[in-house]
């Protein structure tokens, strides 16, 4: 895994600790104590601001796979999904702790590839790591990450929000992600009947970006406060848009329904899907790990939006809570179903 | 592991979610919104009141082994170890957020039972239960917990701030938990040898209760406040006496003398570790899970802490940041040395 290796006993716990610690730099002014002590403290919140709060667990094999996950790209990622739960609440990420569990594969070196990953993370969304646990596993790498957020009561989204009528608008651009991992695992079939055989991953260059090393839409947020659109209820687009969708529909006691022609989707999603001979709008409803955002917006914010570059209008709620359809390119109605991603159901 | 079995991916992610969360209640005014959003919300702080947040992840076969560890008192246990850092802050728990990460060896039962726990310790604790993330893994069972609390700005105990000639205080009886993992640990080997064989774990209970049900001394937090004492330092006591002692000096850049006769144990741990030919003393020191609090104070202090039945002083912090010396009960000097666990090297 690297040239040079480390094992982590000859340093122990501590060791290590103090060896993936040392470069973190805190950037909030609210962070009073980052890592090393028994807790991070964090000062009183400014008046009128809530704190959100969101945590994810990422198992190798289940989450990620480390023959086509480097090791940087993954620390990155495990902190940036959850940012992205944390600006789906319309809020600003500010802190982050980060949970390692690492079986004796791991070398120092590889650990700290790892958090270096984390840290590039941090810095990007100007976020404060302060604390952590690392320890052993009995197999396999496992990263929990629980992030800390700011937001004003008045701007806080749930899903719970919206009304019918409001439109339904997602953020940039949806199935990139999982046509990367499509990407990836033909290559690794290729690898395994053909050891030695170099991967082929030229021309994906978005798709494998948008897979490997995703980003948390802090612009949205950014954006929405500039626009002064303050959404009614928002959800970030990590299991699909049609799961996510519903969620937001279910939360909300609304129907939903959802134009194919308006889903956002490149040119190169576009053509790669069709060259696996998948259905470039099942990638963008089904495929997941997107991070992009979804949100409602009463129909006066359709002229903000409409032309925004940001922000696609991919459907409207109804108030027919039974209601979940997907209007096809012909016309059709169709059932909108939630075949996103389910570990336990993948794993079974 | 239980009569009735439903798999997980019977119910899926979503269906254990629900099931897992249906019963929470929440119980601090601060909670705006708990689990079901992409994070939960908590209002603004108190003036004055600053946040504290503290994460650890515990692994089967690292922290705990299931064969002696039952689920329920294992879920309770995740969240008293977390609660117990929010403690050495001197700050109140207010909040948890959950990862587990479950192999399929899990029923929907079992992870039933293991949050019952879990949400015992909440109840008990006066804590709500905000978040969480449920997910499959390759192998074997992964808790992770972030707890946070509040205290005001004055009380607010780092590790950091020990003077020379200050007194180091011990809350509770150490050494117990340590040697119930002995008892539990004899048990298990006579069972492998002897399949069949009934445990005999009478006369332990006090040592078992301490390891498999330990709680976090937020009564200890309370005392405090109503001594109006506000220890100058605080850790709590997960890996030993030692370990932690020596973490407070040499975070504050002292040194520290412990007399081994004023080392807290109760008459069952004594005996026991008699009885298992380990040395009490040693069992105290290096012997970790108590989960009591380690602080110190002023001199001053000393006719409030002298005779309360909750204390014990055990010690004093000197100038020489080099000394580290554990004070025999025949007078000798030793060095204070810290064995504590460490996961790494137990592993390697």
């Amino acid at each position: 895994m690297d040239a040079e290796r480390t094992e982590i006993g000859t340093i122990g716990e501590f060791g290590l600790i103090a060896e993936i610690t040392k470069d973190i730099k805190l950037q909030s002014p609210r962070t009073v104590v980052g890592v090393g002590d028994d807790a991070a403290v964090l000062a009183a919140t400014e008046e009128g601001k809530r704190t959100v709060v969101s945590t994810d667990l990422l198992c190798e094999g289940v989450h990620f796979n480390l023959m086509y996950s480097p090791l940087k790209h993954l620390g990155y990622k495990a902190i940036v999904v959850n940012l992205s739960d944390i600006c789906a609440m319309n809020a600003r990420p500010t802190q982050v702790v980060v949970g390692l569990a690492l079986s004796n594969r791991f070398s120092v070196e590889a650990t700290k590839e790892l958090y270096s990953g984390i840290r590039l993370a941090c810095e990007r969304y100007k976020v404060d790591l302060v604390g952590g646990d690392t320890t052993s596993s009995q197999s396999g790498l496992m990263i929990s990450v629980t992030a800390l957020g700011e937001v004003s009561e008045h701007s806080t989204c749930l899903r719970s929000g919206a009304k019918p009528g409001e439109l339904l608008v997602a953020s940039g651009e949806l199935g990139s992600a999982f046509m990367g991992l499509q990407v990836l695992e033909r290559e690794k079939h290729v690898f395994e009947e053909a050891p030695g055989a170099q991967p082929d991953l030229s021309g994906y260059e978005v798709l494998l970006e948008r897979q490997l090393k995703p980003e948390a839409r802090v612009d949205i947020v950014e954006e929405l406060e500039k626009l002064e659109i303050v959404p009614t209820s928002m959800i970030d687009i990590s299991d699909g848009l049609a799961s996510e969708a519903l969620h937001i529909a279910a939360s909300s006691g609304c129907g939903v329904r959802i134009y194919e022609e308006k889903i956002p989707m490149n040119d190169q999603m576009y053509e790669t899907a069709r060259a696996f001979n998948l259905d470039p709008t099942l990638c963008t409803l089904s495929g997941g790990e997107d991070y992009e955002l979804l949100f409602t917006v009463p129909q006066e914010r359709f002229e903000d939006i409409r032309n925004h570059p940001m922000f696609s209008i991919v459907g409207h709620m109804t108030d027919d809570p039974e209601e979940r359809k997907l209007i096809t390119r012909n016309g059709m109605e169709a059932e909108l179903k939630a075949q996103g991603w389910d570990s336990f159901n993948e794993e079974g």
